[in-house]
């Protein structure tokens, strides 16, 4: 199978460091617990005199770099890749390209290795992307066309309005993509 | 239709831009005239001895944001957005991505301007780019299906052993691409 692999809030945990930032920064000032969180897009779930910050701090040199991995997201994509399934990590830049697009190159290298770079698709649009699987935390995903992948979601606060998909998080992912090979054995 | 666009040697003048710094920063050494090149990679052209020099040339910082467009590809691209049709810029990074990386990004916003840099598709396996056709300079590209897109030569002298394939330069383009929009008009 080809599962192309979702980015931030998916592989980086960009909520976490966020919102550790943004303690650290703005210890006195309004903040969304991560359980809390309701929208995809982080900034939306903060007032609007806050949302310049929020966008100025996802934005700032070193952040994307920085995220620490999802829990078990890295061994995953490792394991998939040991069963022989070609994975893609299937990302875009931030509204702001500069720090973000050389960022997340450097963060794949750091926590895969040089080799895994060449596995990065960047795109804006995620329906021109060929695959089997999308893993990924965005609610919706909507593009040019309709995708050939199924969306399944990584699992997070803001996107559990969404049935009539599989879900999965790092710690259960086998059980949801190969059902089959965990069933109990017939003895 | 979407049309993926090749950047370096389709839209960019890799080739043009190597070969002159070549020669400001080794007037006396050997070099390859761009009608004489006859390797899709440039180094591949050079005696081994001077390959690394090649190397380090195009990946130094500045060399791909400098890089020339293509005469008429900026037009050409621009007229196809224009005539309805989806372009992307489909690319990849070079062996270092450090520099070529955001670079290709800056080339994009400078030449076609912010928006459109949201056009941009970066993968190392263009097979995996959902298109209609993909204009490329590369003979041969192969990957790890069978592409939707019909590959179309942007013609150079090292691709011009590849025949069957529609060719064009962007001085042709609508006579290759839209034979029938050209014919006369019946009066």
């Amino acid at each position: 199978m080809i599962i192309l692999v979702d980015m931030d809030n998916t592989l980086a945990d960009f909520d976490v460091a966020l919102l550790e930032r943004w303690r650290e920064l703005y210890p006195n000032e309004f903040h969304v617990p991560l359980e809390k969180r309701t929208t995809f897009y982080t900034f939306l779930d903060y007032p609007e005199h806050l949302q310049d910050k929020i966008h100025d701090l996802c934005h700032s040199e070193g952040f994307i770099r920085n995220l620490p991995p999802v829990e078990g997201g890295i061994e995953a994509v490792k394991e998939m890749l040991e069963r022989g399934h070609d994975v893609r990590f299937c990302s875009s830049h931030l509204f702001q390209y500069d720090n973000s697009v050389l960022e997340k190159y450097r963060w794949i290298e750091q926590h895969f290795g040089r080799k895994l770079v060449d596995r990065i698709v960047f795109t804006r649009d995620k329906t021109l992307i060929h695959g089997d699987i999308l893993i990924d935390d965005k609610p919706a995903i909507s593009g040019l066309r309709k995708p050939d992948w199924e969306h399944v979601i990584y699992d997070r606060p803001y996107n559990r309005q969404i049935t009539g998909q599989r879900r999965l998080t790092w710690a259960n992912w086998r059980d949801i993509l190969f059902p089959e090979e965990t069933e109990p054995a017939a003895t």
